[in-house]
């Protein structure tokens, strides 16, 4: 297979495809990159249409959006139909709608496009702690699969047809990610406006945080399934305590944004006579967009 | 010791009193809740009164603060001075100035008070799994550190001497799990927009969200040193996939309030030259009041 883009993704993708065997050919736009990967057995390449041209499978893993689409006039360039017969996987991160370009203009040339979004530090390449996940016709998807598991072994997933697919994962993730941090250090200014140390509520913090990565399995099935169950707490139970955090911030002079959106999503589902049902329900919430300023609390 | 109320999280207290030989005497407002428990070696008392005189601890589980409130102005009818010497642990949620207001009152009979905030269900208490912390003055706590492990063996820990900081900790952790499980709701609604079910994604969700709590205490280190070194990702970086998320939100019609607010956060931390730090440096965010509307996001 072909690399194109060698930073420290590119580096680790590359040293994953040659640990299992798979020769590999490489660039960078700028030079320089390629020295210890070429003393690893990777066959440098002087432009990107001689790294493509090597190879069946072509991974690209450069800085952003425009880099990609730089590199594919690139090759439209050199030659019309280089990427004709072959599979350009994108594992740069971009959006949905960036995907969806790409996929389209490389199938103009009679090439196949995947989009891929990989959930893993550079380090974690190729380890069974890496997940990777794919988008685009699963025919390219399977041709190229058994390669691709050099990456990550036991989590290589095509998600669906739709090339967007990989970039929404991705956004998935990130906001999920972004919402545990920010729960965490909202959390860590109310202790910290009362004099508790952040390091001393850590261990606490971390105990919770495993503790509802557990429940998000019954979370999702409820939300598949459309019915929410209370099991151990209504939504208006959540409510009287999702008071008190809002009250306690302000009382500290901490930010209330966060406690308020979260009071604001739940009001709403209570004003639409959901204040029975479990935490799930609020989904509902999330899938519409939120109503004009001024009605957002909803009761 | 003495129980006081015998609702769920009550009657589990109870059994873990009585099961580390703990003599427990046990008062419901309404009878009928006490017979499984005397089997199990309790003593029912005729009235809170009764159950307070038969101990020197003496531990409050009812179903809010006005039932505290209730309980108090029972207790003080029946004899002004029947707290005095005793120690009341108030294990019912409320908030830091509801503590206050409880500390103060058992303070003016002569008796001492700890405010608690149990992190754990029912069934977990009395198993390593629990977490019960209070707040109050050291010496109460030190006085009944011995019987309250039978609740919390390994995790039975003093907060410190102001009587909010238990109600505090207690929405600090409610904030975390809120927001986490906000965030992969909303990426469960943000996947479900787009074909994808939530059963497929929360796998990811929760290894994820695993990893994330993997961060925590690093992230206490920074906000304790108020130094936020950028390690593998800058908050600039982050907000360019934060810009991601909102545009995908909002190109398939999912409310894009939780990734704004994300957004928002990030961008005043921008606007105040830290797009160079680390994620923690947004502590920093959180710990002021937002600015007034029209201002948020500070760009």
């Amino acid at each position: 297979m072909a690399v194109l883009g060698l930073g420290l993704m590119g580096r680790a993708l590359v040293g994953a495809f040659l640990r299992a065997g798979h020769p590999t050919t490489v660039w960078n736009r700028t030079p320089g990159k390629a020295a210890e990967l070429t003393d690893a057995g990777a066959r440098p390449a002087a432009t990107p249409e001689e790294a493509v041209a090597a190879a069946e499978l072509v991974v690209v893993c450069v800085s952003d959006h425009t880099a990609v689409r730089e590199l594919l006039d690139r090759l439209d360039a050199a030659d019309r139909d280089l990427l004709a017969g072959r599979v350009l996987v994108n594992l740069t991160s971009g959006t949905a709608a960036q995907a969806r370009e790409n996929a389209a203009r490389v199938a103009a040339t009679g090439g196949g496009y995947l989009d891929g979004a990989i959930f893993a530090v550079p380090p974690a390449i190729g380890t069974p702690e890496a997940v990777v996940v794919y988008a685009g016709a699963p025919a390219d998807f399977e041709r190229h699969a058994p390669a691709l598991r050099a990456l990550a072994a036991d989590a290589t997933t095509h998600l669906g047809e739709d090339h967007g697919l990989a970039a929404l994962h991705d956004s998935a993730v990130l906001g999920l990610m972004w919402s545990i941090l920010n729960g965490f250090l909202h959390g860590a200014a109310l202790l910290g406006a009362a004099g508790l140390d952040a390091t001393a509520y850590a261990p606490l913090a971390a105990r919770t945080t495993v503790t509802v990565a557990g429940w998000l399995a019954d979370q999702a099935g409820q939300v598949d399934a459309g019915t929410y169950p209370a099991g151990d707490a209504t939504l208006e139970t959540h409510i009287a305590t999702m008071d008190h955090l809002v009250e306690e911030s302000a009382a500290l002079g901490v930010s209330t944004e966060l406690p308020d959106l979260i009071r604001a999503l739940a009001g709403r589902a209570l004003a639409a006579g959901q204040g029975g049902a479990g935490y799930a329900v609020l989904v509902e919430q999330f899938r519409r967009p939120a109503p004009a300023a001024g009605h957002g609390a909803g009761e």
